[in-house]
């Protein structure tokens, strides 16, 4: 049972779950934001040019809905021309019939698709104070929201999108008394946790109390505040896949601190180029905050007849734009009719026709 | 059967459909906007100051997700004190536990809960150029939400919120051809069709081409284009029943040239008070477009107790904010089990805890 599934935390719990939405209806909704740490030279697979930054959380989600990006020419990549794991998303939900909501976080640049607001600013840099605006209140909307969603479907699945994202959840974890230094994973294959460190402790510096929302405010960016209240409203009506690396275990850090009773009806989804990753330990991570259970998809690109696909198993991206959880879903929501055989072909499809198209990019052109 | 509704169009069509959804999982929206159209003195029941209009719709939206309105102290009412209809949708959505998402379809001013949002920008005066831009991009964009939204639900509820909302109707229908002078409705005791056809006429005179993008564009407000693409999207899947009063029929004489066949899905909910009233004809405007059923709740204030509830049979308000849609929606979810009684009362309860924390307002006191 579960044959495409790896069970690599709280085995049992993970299990009782999928037993429960097998089959059953599903929302994917991704939560997009910017911060400014994103922007900080080495920090993100931004290239020379950091602004492209805030191109990539819309383009991914108009990528998820459309099949193609409005808000840039081409697909996110990075600099060397690894293309976005939003392709393994929208293999799934497309495959799946999966319906799609993005919520926007604090954003610079606005998807050209529709989108939920919740009323956030997009981040600033997390050495200077106030890097995220008003957590309490966002995390109040979130919770408004995820109770909404979960009246209309039997599992939500919250995937991110953000650029930078690593260095922040490190923040947060760190705020809130975790060891987590060299713990959380990053796009890039040279982890840089030298540099994540140095600004996560000029970030620290400021900090004073460490209240949860005083941590988010110092620490964070503002995907993590409107990702945990999200799951917070819903958990305390269905299932949520957190889907995502290591920055799940910020959210999951933020909403202990929150909403402790709905822990029990969350399950991290990512990949298996996360779990597999040498430069980040999430199980670690996972178990020091709260052992909610860790399943991942089996999905491989070692085969891939495309470069791009192929950097994945080197360690390059790993996650995002919920790619492990959204492989992880469709798996569930089909009964396991969408395995990884066939969504593997759908996203070797989708990247072809990504190369063919290829224009001019703001980005990297692609591998 | 039914006993709680009355079939004032196409009855057979009309329990057909109910028969397909009685029971079943509905998804309230409601799509909000303002036009300048609504500040013309005269117009709407803006009272002295034009610019309150502005706040009407967040606010509605926040009482029926919170209980309270959070842009405003109060509640929107009318220069005389009378309710905003909000209190029966607030009512309905509460009883039958129907979950609720706002769409912004261009508001000067945003809720203070979550809202989905598709990219529209509030209304201009229909006497001067441009008073709605790009509708035709907006359609697109509120299509695909509707698509969205179709796969979480077993029918979908649209109502709407704006000011001034009847007289650019009446402007859309007017562009498109239709016999519609005389015949709209409005949320004032006297109906003022001498001045609504006086701006309508003067917008006219600007029209040009009559395609339907180009008549939204200069004589039709942002909520038109929004609920019309919302329904086109989710009507190719699941019913839709379209909760408001003769402003139903702008949208539906729009659907119809852009989708004609949905609208054998459509259904036009609303309140007795529409029907009754003597200075608009809503059936006739239906069966000038498409004969799409109508629907109304028979929920009668009569014997309310409240002066300010009582006032909506003298022909005050009648409809908004999905009023009658949503009564029927809670009857139709809770297989009857919610009826006008006990509807009426929780909205009495309603009422009478606003009566309780009036507080100081932007608006006239509640009677």
């Amino acid at each position: 049972m579960y044959d495409e599934l790896l069970f690599v935390n709280k085995e049992e719990k993970a299990k009782q779950i999928i037993g429960k939405i097998w089959g059953k209806n599903p929302l994917f909704t991704c939560v997009i934001a910017n911060t400014e740490t994103g922007k900080i030279k080495g920090i993100s697979a931004a290239g020379e040019n950091p602004d492209i930054t805030d191109y990539t959380p819309p383009a991914d989600v108009e990528l998820l809905e459309l099949g193609r990006c409005k808000c840039i020419d081409g697909v996110p990549v990075t600099p060397d021309g690894i293309p976005t794991p939003a392709i393994i998303t929208r293999a799934s939900l497309r495959l799946a019939d999966i319906p799609f909501l993005p919520i926007n976080a604090g954003l610079n640049v606005l998807p050209q698709i529709p989108f939920v607001d919740v009323g956030g600013t997009s981040g600033k840099d997390i050495r200077k104070r106030y890097a995220v605006k008003n957590p309490e209140k966002t995390i109040e909307k979130a919770k408004v929201l995820g109770k909404n969603l979960a009246y209309l479907c039997d599992f939500l699945v919250a995937g991110e999108s953000i650029a930078g994202g690593t260095t922040t959840a490190l923040g947060v974890l760190v705020g809130l008394g975790y060891d987590a230094f060299d713990k959380v994973s990053s796009s890039m294959p040279g982890n840089p946790h030298t540099l994540k460190k140095k600004i996560v402790e000029e970030a620290l510096k400021k900090l004073g109390d460490n209240n949860v929302f005083n941590v988010i405010q110092e620490m964070g960016d503002p995907m993590i505040p409107v990702h945990a209240g999200l799951c917070i409203g819903a958990a305390e009506k269905v299932p949520v896949l957190m889907a995502g690396g290591t920055q799940m275990t910020a959210v999951l850090s933020v909403i202990k601190e929150i909403e402790k009773r709905v822990m029990n009806n969350l399950v991290i989804a990512t990949t298996s180029w996360i779990i597999n990753d040498k430069t980040s330990n999430i199980i670690e991570l996972v178990n020091e905050i709260y052992p909610v259970p860790i399943i991942t998809t089996k999905l491989s690109f070692a085969n891939s007849k495309y470069e791009g696909l192929r950097a994945y198993e080197k360690g390059v991206v790993r996650e995002g734009v919920g790619a492990g959880g959204a492989a992880i879903t469709a798996y569930i929501k089909s009964k396991a009719r969408i395995n990884n055989e066939n969504l593997f072909k759908e996203i070797e499809r989708i990247y072809k026709g990504l190369l063919i198209q290829q224009r001019k990019q703001h980005y990297a052109p692609l591998k």
